[in-house]
């Protein structure tokens, strides 16, 4: 064995890239997934509900796929099935009023997301991120060692006069435009906003004068629970300046980890042959089978009533149980809400007490790629039950309470 | 839509990654699978024969998953069976005299080399490779901007004093020791050949001495139709310097996709962060189903026979029907037999001929890294039945005899 006191790989520190070496071992999630959570509300993470995982459907799938077609589904190739995929996104983006040229199946949008920093991203390119955001894109983006500009994120999602102001200033330092702007439109993850339709407008004419490139993540877009659906940014981008990135994760089942990226013919196919290798086709097969024939639009009416419910649920348990210190932006679809508490309270230690409490959220501090103390933090009301909604909520409402009791 | 003629991605070209820019958006096989196969024997790619194709096993996996763990199966996280994947790789490796402190699930063995290449490989660093090798390999490390340093093949194997001369002579003229080794240890792909146990000692020696790491692509390993077999690189390897990859896509099924690195502790924790993104959890869920309680053992056991029937019979064809000229090593396990023309036969334009008169192989092209003209060529006998498998061979037969006519 290594000797592991001198170089961490028993001499083999020397060979590591320059971004491997930095990348922690850890996952960033540890911390919270060690807690024991026997007892208390779980709001943490954005797991869809046991209640609406699709397991009949899926089961019945998998008897479609190995009774018509086993043979080649368990193949290199994935038969007839696995290539109906490409067709059934193509016609569920169709009728959200996406017109894509092109687009690739991956292993969830992590994947895809992982596919685009491959073909842009060397390290130390710099990418303009909306912060506070989903601590995997925070990972994607470091595991390629790009240099993250935050860019803020208000009630109106990611705010991008300020982005405008950002490049400005950059190219002014004689600093290059961001290659990549990423950007959660639809219920963000974590602030729930939603991009107002003139500031997508306006960030596509920011995308074409500069000249870089829009990511739109829109794993949460098929979930809308009341309001108009904006048009998404490559549904109405005239340019060849944006990727949309989708996935059934949410929708479906995680257990799937299958998602697309699409977009205009000529960028797709550079990205293609850069996605990282591995296709389980057995499982699109499978998924291909249980959404064929409008199967899927008929799932996504279900879950997007019941998931509305419990948003409700936890918005009135919100307004109930919060100190009038707290404050939130109102959610018109996703699965979460994002609190913001006076800037004195730290929600990474307070973690420990809103558990004693009886509920687990996740640390504002999570969601920024820096270490500072953050006064907010995420609520999933996805994955609880909703009377749990109610107790886990009171909990964290009396948790704030005593951290205000002990500040003042 | 972009102005394609000017730069290919509408303005994006200047965004592209410097190892991006050079990767081919065309597939290497694309010659190859467009052929019309109907009528044609195929001899060209590694798939597992339809006949061994686990279909009631992986469809009872199916069910005892959806039936006893389907909430956790559908969800991030995976449960029970998901877990209990990697304790099944430990045991199997265990029954094959490996004992590794530390293994990581991947979507296959390509991943897996991936992963290695994440965490080592900047563009320009140096690979060592022994050439002929799969294709895939060379997409790989080509998608990471590696400077492949090719390494002979021989009937033992990777010519590891070959290598050590290369080594000598790159650190006389002042450039680096390759970072990685990469082997295929037994029944090579493409040339069958299995490196012999003095080699392997060789090479751990070798890289122990100048620094270097070994990753060892074992996914033929479980398939050997005879002989004694040798003892793995990380099993025998006292100095943490190898990694051992594997794969359930031949001994199972290619749809599962999903595979394994393995080795030192130290080592496989800085790989683990930096795999690719995207976890079929539903797809390893089975899988674990279907090979608990020793059920992997089994089939080994039997597809191992079937297989070694199916060399057998291409052996017999190719005394049958292959002109003197003609020269191949016997594989003692594996998929495939390479063929050695006289030089003058380029294989590549041969293709089309062998199509003609009935029959699909790979050119020695494809494995190399260069467009060089290749008299070689690599025949699967996994694939057709196996008086396809005679038919083939003479078709090919045939095809060499008129070409050594042509140019005599």
């Amino acid at each position: 064995m290594s000797d592991e006191t001198t170089d961490g790989v028993g001499g083999f520190e020397h060979l590591l890239s320059e971004v491997a070496r930095n990348v922690p071992t850890q996952s960033p999630y540890a911390s919270v997934t060690s807690i024991d959570r026997a007892g208390v509300v779980d709001l943490s993470f954005g797991l869809p509900a046991p209640s609406l995982l699709p397991i009949e459907g899926l089961s019945s799938a998998m008897t479609t796929v190995i009774e018509t077609d086993a043979e080649e589904a368990l193949q290199y190739g994935g038969g007839r099935y696995a290539d109906l995929l490409p067709n059934i996104v193509h016609e569920h983006l169709a009728n959200r009023g996406i017109d894509v040229d092109d687009l690739e199946i991956t292993n969830g949008s992590s994947h895809a997301l992982d596919g685009v920093c491959r073909t842009f991203i060397e390290p130390g390119d710099s990418v303009a991120v909306g912060i506070p955001t989903f601590t995997g894109v925070l990972q994607v983006f470091g595991n390629h060692g790009a240099d993250i500009v935050p860019v803020p994120v208000d009630e109106d999602g990611l705010d991008v006069a300020a982005l405008e102001r950002l490049i400005d200033e950059r190219e002014y330092a004689g600093k290059p435009v961001p290659k990549l702007v990423f950007v959660i439109p639809n219920f963000q993850n974590p602030t729930g906003a939603t991009l107002s339709v003139s500031r997508r407008q306006r960030l596509l004419s920011l995308a074409q004068r500069v000249g870089c490139l829009v990511v739109e993540d829109d794993v949460y877009g098929d979930l809308r629970y009341e309001g108009e659906t904006p048009p998404t940014l490559t549904g109405i981008d005239e340019n060849d300046r944006s990727l949309h990135i989708g996935s059934f994760s949410k929708t479906v089942a995680p257990g799937v980890s299958t998602g697309w990226i699409a977009g205009p013919e000529g960028l797709v196919s550079r990205i293609r042959p850069m996605l990282s290798p591995g296709t389980p086709l057995l499982t699109r097969s499978i998924l291909a089978a249980y959404s064929e024939d409008g199967q899927l639009e008929r799932r996504l009416t279900l879950v997007r009533e019941s998931y509305r419910a419990r948003r409700d649920r936890m918005l009135r348990a919100l307004d109930r149980h919060l100190p009038p210190e707290a404050s939130w932006i109102r959610p018109s679809g996703g699965f979460f809400v994002w609190i913001q508490l006076p800037d004195a309270i730290d929600t990474t230690p307070l973690l420990e007490r809103a558990v004693e409490n009886g509920v687990v959220y996740l640390p504002g501090a999570m969601f920024h790629p820096d270490d500072s103390p953050r006064s907010t933090l995420r609520l999933s009301f996805s994955y609880v039950d909703r009377q749990d909604i109610d107790h886990g909520v009171a909990a964290l409402g009396e948790t704030i309470r005593l951290a205000l009791d002990t500040d003042a």
